[in-house]
């Protein structure tokens, strides 16, 4: 498998750089007859933009897609679906400095260690544009998923530095810039990013993400578990440092007493696991929550080294997020729709002889 | 490629079940010319085996690695190896009620929803006498790097329940059946372990695993990142149910200010990030952290279904562990060391060509 | 993907050596419910076994069969099925010499050249031996295929050296040693055989293969078509140097209007395309045919080099076959039903909604 | 593996249809620092574009690449590079008739059945013009195995309906539009297509291909055998129906004494193998061979059925070739080119450590 490609029967590879001429992504294995248009991308690549709100980067990209092949009259014929955004609103003029330098807490000098070349125009590929494309492909398999399976996939910013939600509610989250699930402390959100604006800094994000209606055996023994394959997916968007699923790390002081999710066939009474045991889904709430690092794009000087390996200063100019968990939430939920679609094929490929199996407990929600 | 296999060019594909006739794995893409006996996997097996302290399951396995192909005359040819281990110590009749309920926790049920089909003997395929061949083949990967490359990697038990360490020492660590790096609180473990067998329940824990030595370069973006594939790997660990890389969730509060690693030729003056910067090693320590959760394979009675539908109250027999953390540690290592190695070939694969890039920070340790 | 592994979804990955311990394969992604024991693995065994002529290597192997994981009271479960056969009858001093020496037409060399190292024992990893693996693998495959979609695999010996079959009937192919259609021919290829052994040479051969009750829709465009990955599947067989579809190699020659089938409601009218079009069934019979090489294991003397670069003759010792292709049928047979069982899982992973599509022709045999 | 995908480490996948807005392709695993202009794909292009002569399609595209990430500065950088052409000539009214009838002998019945939709228009994504997209991605890999290796591939029409050649000279192929390797029959190779365009007929017709410089090693066993994926790879182009390595089915009624290519240090002493044992090149030339069917789009008419299943008659109107082999030399060359360019990686990649192996026999070429 290609290293810029995921899954492994709804493969989506992407490719192209911030400041390149486009970025695009190829879906291969998409179940034919889908009804899909280009309108339907635009309010999850709207919800990820940057410059939405004077709280998120002021890059103002249209992020028209265009789609290539793969959908004829309407609907996806089976074969691969090319999906092309192309970049309008580069300003490269302001990495110019950057080519001699490696940003402390970037790729930089990663990929230069790697590669021995990069582009270091807003951050070439390891730039977050690149996530554009992955909600573009997850808008068609969160389509499939609701179509066949009755699947939802949801998420909200759990944390902002130390601000946590003092109450939670699904209509506030959609309902503010921040995907914050109280109304009431939208003010104090927006006093926290100014104030890191003011200060030059940035400040990390916790989000959370949910999937309602997923059946019960999607998943797979033992390298292709639901929440294996989901924790790569989650970690490799960028700024990820750490992944839960369910209690996460609260397990690590639980008793297996408290832990353990008994059963009824009114249905589970917890959900501890996040809906996955064994690396399968049991048929509750996939719950996941991830961090993101404090961008280390910000203005206060770091120091680092020059290409020629002397010491030198670095100022971060461009337009960037004080915190980039805030547009992380529709990339999560995208993940998480592409993890949910391809194993929702793996699935069928091999089981779809089992039919339904008793005894079920009924599908639960939590949150 | 199968969801029983794991890695891209160091391919380790394992089989069996915790009571079946044996457990096995096939490693494929092993570079010829390496010297290995069936002494090698002694140390590491022993590490991870059961029954080696009154702390663990009482199950005594041999773990009699048999090398059934790819080595001739005590080298690896390049050629697949094959490894067998014969269960020899099943007592599958403490696992004769199972066949009729779901336990709690347990992958029970999802595996009869998803399959139809289910072998109940001691968890069947989603026991952890799976991992006892990840660590069997990790034992090649392991000295394969450290050949290498001067890679080492090493774990320690970092949390048991509410207890953390109160000083750090590796000699500690391989000196106490919990691999902790304190001598002094091992007794304090010890009644934490004895309390719980007394209460008839489990905890959670929390393992931490680094690895020294690793060079700038390694990882792919986007979707191969090294700590993608990491979070993947330490994520397909039975029980685990969180990834951290660097900081990991203490991010979530920090500052950009103070989580970027600011750089200078004498090395980095931080290690947040976890030795990982957009996927690729930055040339520093990389650290991981899991949870695992406290096992549901307890004594107090948790209420279920039985295979009618009708309830019914659940009681673990059988012999296990009341902190399956306990025995992660050389679990974790094998992960973090098989992701290494996959990514060592990958790496020389695509960029054998670029040679030695500068300027390169020199490698460094933090732990 | 593992190199030693075949197939996507239905993956066999096989290990072992001619003359090391054991042969064996790990058999990943086989649907569960699936009633299997070790008796069914015999006949197809027995087809492929030497020494069951006098005109086949006299190696006699008991091949039995332990399954070792993945089958549950004498049902698949879904988890990976290992099946180990220990190997009893080597003799290994046959290949004492040839430590030193590389026989002409053997990839003796070639293995030396790539890896530096190599199992000189019978071939090592590059004997025919692996096969083995190959056919028990796809007895799996074959029962699935039958049960599910009344696919039926059947081959024949269609051609040995310059005799061609004098007609054709299915029931004398099983009848006699050489899978020969015409039962009056069998005195004369016995003959044949006879007088190569005499002269310590050998011969080619033609192996044809036919699938019959493929439902159309099987393949997929572009790389991963049914005759593309049938073509990898025949050409990977031991001392395969052709592979065709339908006409093959006679298309060079014919006209359009002769060449394409055309089609009506009681059928096609010919079936020149094998059973394939743009790399997906039609609903016909499938049909492919490939060339086994003259192998090079012979008594009379072929020049060579030793591993010092040294000129120096080799005559080829043990026990072997004067025509590799008498034994290759149900190989052949196992790689057609492999690829079609990995393909019958690939299609309804993808299109599974697509349901019974009008207009169906009704499926064809052709032979 | 997406099945639009080709090759485990230098991955092309490609997309698009005949008539849609564009065909593309993106190739991940390219090595970094490899100079690629727009300028470098013209000439194989050309060599492969319809409407260069008038024995071929009028169809006239300007077949203009855009390189859309995955280079700076005119250097790869490692990441993916995606190459994109418009496709400006598409005349779909040619097809309106088509929507409601299956031509004969393409794949309009067999995707109708899979998908149960499908794009009529040029025949869709079954066209050949999506080995545009092959052709552009293997000038890359050209351009890598010829600076880093020394490798060179090239093809030549073989045989053209019954016509073979008189005499061989590689300055003759590339001085025709038929790649065709002796200059005097140039004339009967016209008037052959211009009777067969009088008669409304096709003819099939046999490339061959051959690398050299190709070292020893590359291929892996057993089922990424050098042989294996190169019958893939050539079995994937659009109207192939069979694929010989070396001397291909003449092997049939050789003798082993003659097939085996004898060894000395000045060199191999004949090539039947192809340059491939084992799996593994052997240093010699590499050699294969195609058959392309005759075209089923001819004006003759051919009896069919239409979506209401009733008999009809389709003639095929559109511009077609009377013979597509003839400009299938290109992409024949393109896919033996794409996967040596893997396999190069891939030996690398597990055996880098192993160094320069004695005995080597020199590189040799036999044609």
């Amino acid at each position: 498998m290609s290293s810029n490609s995921f899954g492994k029967l709804f493969t989506v590879t992407t490719f192209g750089e911030s400041h390149g001429p486009a970025i695009g992504c190829v879906i291969d294995g998409c179940p034919p007859g889908l009804a899909i248009s280009t309108e339907e991308f635009k309010p999850d690549l709207l919800r990820r933009s940057t410059g939405r709100s004077r709280y998120t980067s002021q890059r103002h990209e249209a992020d028209e897609v265009e789609i290539l092949s793969g959908v004829y009259q309407g609907q996806t014929t089976g074969t691969p679906i090319a999906l092309l955004i192309r970049n309008t609103n580069q300003r490269s003029h302001d990495y110019a400095d950057l080519e001699q330098t490696f940003r402390p807490g970037h790729a930089d000098y990663t990929y230069w260690q790697k590669y021995g070349i990069r582009d270091p125009r807003g951050g070439g590929r390891a730039s977050a544009r690149e996530t554009t494309m992955r909600v573009a492909a997850a808008v068609i398999a969160k389509k499939w998923l609701a179509a066949h399976h009755g699947v939802h996939v949801r998420g909200y910013l759990a944390q902002l530095g130390e601000i946590t939600p003092d109450a939670f509610d699904w209509d506030a989250v959609e309902a503010n810039p921040f995907f914050w699930p109280c109304a009431t402390q939208v003010p104090a959100l927006e006093s926290c990013i100014n104030a890191l604006r003011k200060a030059g800094d940035s400040v990390g994000a916790r989000v959370n993400v949910v999937a309602d209606g997923v059946p019960p055996g999607w998943g797979e023994p033992v390298y292709g578990k639901l929440d294996g394959d989901l924790a790569a997916a989650l970690m490799s968007i960028n700024a990820v440092k750490g992944v839960e699923i369910g209690d996460g790390f609260a397990a690590v002081s639980q008793r297996g007493s408290q832990h353990r999710d008994e059963m009824s066939m009114a249905g589970f009474m917890s959900n501890h696991a996040g809906g996955i045991l064994g690396g399968i889904s049991s048929g509750q709430q996939i719950t996941a929550s991830i961090v993101l690092k404090p961008t280390s794009s910000i203005v206060l000087p770091g120091r680092s080294v020059n290409l020629s390996g002397e010491p030198t200063q670095v100022v971060t100019k461009g337009r960037h997020d004080p915190c980039v968990g805030i547009r992380a939430t529709p990339i999560a939920e995208a993940m998480l729709a592409l993890v949910l679609m391809d194993h929702a094929l793996r699935h069928r490929a091999q089981c779809a002889d089992v039919g339904m199996v008793t005894p079920r407990i009924p599908a639960q929600s939590w949150l």
